[in-house]
């Protein structure tokens, strides 16, 4: 995978319409002026029959400010449009999801959920991609209060999700309980969505590490996204470091955005039978390969195509947004990610160690848009 | 054409993206991540890679706020999105453009300009849609200036090029000059598009009724659009009612909004070979069955397709967008809007009284892409 090929792969147009066809006068006729108006009464007698007559209920707006992307920071409005014209293609191949790539020229939270807000009506879901925090929580929390539609956080429900099916069939395979001990490093979008969706799910023993150290209750530095979880985890309210954190823990969830992060030592500190979940990309809290001869650890994945177990947003965000479609989901709760999460650990045809996730190529998708609320 | 026709037909999904290929784990590593950050990374070193790797340069935001749909009037945020994707089909029908429909929330002037400046960054074009006047005209104005990429608005421009290029083959057949005298019926933002572009066209006889009467310099009521237009026609300052302008006239435009605006007795007072084009839709000014025994009317043309001479802005935008697009025009000027009407008055093969325009299904969408500057 040179950089040459990746440019010229990426020239390709990945954003066009599918040609549909008109025959004849007759039919331009009915579907612009004048017949066109008939629709458009119907609607306005009531609303609900935009879901019939328009592509609202398969369209999706994928947005950015730009100001976080992958982990090249903020990079502006045009730099970013790749990433999610990219993803747009995934939705479409994997999902049939027809989702709009749409860059904004503002990063001013006020003004995103306005012009989100504005631009909603012709849109069956939003998908926020790549902002940075607290802004991208915030715009999250109003959005999904206030629009009728579902607002998608990837960075949220998508790691969250895929996180907790990784977790499910790793628990399968070490047999081991909801009463383990789960370090996770990493407190942005990623590590909230994921230490929310491990307590819905019933794990208690959490205990969560921003850039400053432990969060924990009492710690007066924090935003109210990381007030929630101080309140919720840490339940020894320990304030020691990461390194002694890792003492006796079952699982590290590594969604830092720092590479190299953690060292063998302080992995060696885990429980038998541990689990290392070492997500940041391109480079991980600790590379797989350092910690492959450890007694102590029996399960390893990261982001990255090129180890086993890859952590992928890419596995849910297709099928689970074709399945909020479908269902005219008004707002994601911690049951569907929950239900979306079992579905991606079913999914794997014969789980073992290095095979703890299905791959994207397989029929996840379809089980994910399938689901039965 | 029956209601249950146009309502089944137009129930079919209008907007779907093609679905591109993706065969391997490779492949998915380098259209997405870790790949796609050396694309990220290119455009941000310099911006108008934009226009390489990303879709923009083939995309484009239909925009309406609802505010006045059609002949419909105000029907709000949904009602009004039957026309904005049926326009986004034809564009990619005809034009191979990928047209992308919005409809607004917001029907606030200085929300709409901040939204769609906002928004603009992954669009190559932005088409404006039937928004209420003057605000659709103080947005164009605003847009066209302070953005980057060209600002279509249809019912301006689309409705010039198609009427100037019916016009040009009407004179022909006539033998008439340009020193004739035009009576225009209407100054909205078709009346507006029309008069600046037939006076940029070198007509210089022109005049020009809104619903109060005659524009002319020195009447008090005119918002600043229509003051241009006071002062640019009506060499006479003529005062009086439209019956009495159409006296020896040789060219009535109507684009009034009002069916039945006109009776055949104004006709009869038209100079001796004379042209009517009755553009509102779906009653036009006058129908043509009333005036087609009268000796001195020669041509007429309608926005109808159940009559010869259908004046359609659907013949213009697909390929003018193209143009535009291929081009990286950044504004749309009245030099380009006579090119384009020449070249669709020269599409249609053997003009005669009812050929005036070329038909959609004609090749006159590739010949506006392929326009030469």
């Amino acid at each position: 995978m040179t950089k040459k090929e990746i440019l010229e792969i990426n020239k390709t147009r990945k954003i066009e319409l599918k040609r549909k066809n008109l025959k004849s006068k007759k039919e331009l006729a009915m579907i612009y002026t004048p017949g066109i108006a008939e629709v458009c009464l119907e609607i306005k007698k009531d609303n609900s029959l935009v879901y019939e007559y328009t592509s609202k209920k398969n369209l999706v707006a994928i947005i950015t400010d730009g100001s976080r992307i992958l982990g090249l920071g903020n990079i502006g409005k045009f730099a970013g449009i790749p990433v999610i014209e990219s993803k747009s293609l995934i939705y479409k191949k994997f999902g049939d999801v027809d989702a709009i790539p749409i860059s904004l020229a503002t990063q001013n939270k006020e003004e995103i959920i306005n012009i989100i807000k504005a631009i909603s009506p012709s849109f069956g879901a939003i998908n926020l991609e790549d902002i940075e925090n607290p802004k991208a929580l915030e715009i999250y929390e109003k959005l999904s209060n206030e629009l009728d539609i579902p607002v998608f956080h990837d960075d949220q429900h998508g790691t969250a999700i895929i996180t907790l099916a990784g977790l499910i069939n790793a628990l399968k395979i070490l047999k081991k309980e909801k009463d383990i001990k789960i370090c996770i490093a990493g407190c942005g979008s990623a590590g909230i969505g994921i230490t929310k969706l491990l307590l819905a799910y019933g794990f208690k023993n959490i205990i969560v590490y921003d850039s400053k150290g432990a969060i924990y209750k009492g710690r007066t530095d924090l935003n109210k996204f990381k007030e929630e979880i101080a309140r919720e985890t840490n339940p020894e309210n320990f304030k020691g470091n990461l390194k002694d954190a890792l003492n006796k823990a079952d699982v590290f969830i590594g969604v830092s955005g720092i590479g190299n992060l953690i060292k063998k030592e302080d992995i060696k500190r885990m429980n038998k039978r541990s689990i290392v979940f070492a997500l940041t990309n391109p480079v991980p809290e600790i590379m797989p390969d350092e910690i492959k001869n450890l007694d102590n650890v029996e399960i390893v994945a990261t982001g990255r195509s090129d180890f086993p177990n890859q952590i992928n947003n890419a596995v849910v965000f297709p099928g689970f947004m074709k399945f909020l479609l479908k269902n005219r989901i008004k707002k994601i709760t911690l049951d569907l990610e929950i239900l979306a999460a079992e579905t991606i650990a079913n999914s794997v045809k014969k789980i073992d160690k290095n095979h703890i996730v299905p791959s994207i190529f397989s029929n996840v998708s379809k089980n994910l848009a399938n689901m039965k609320i």
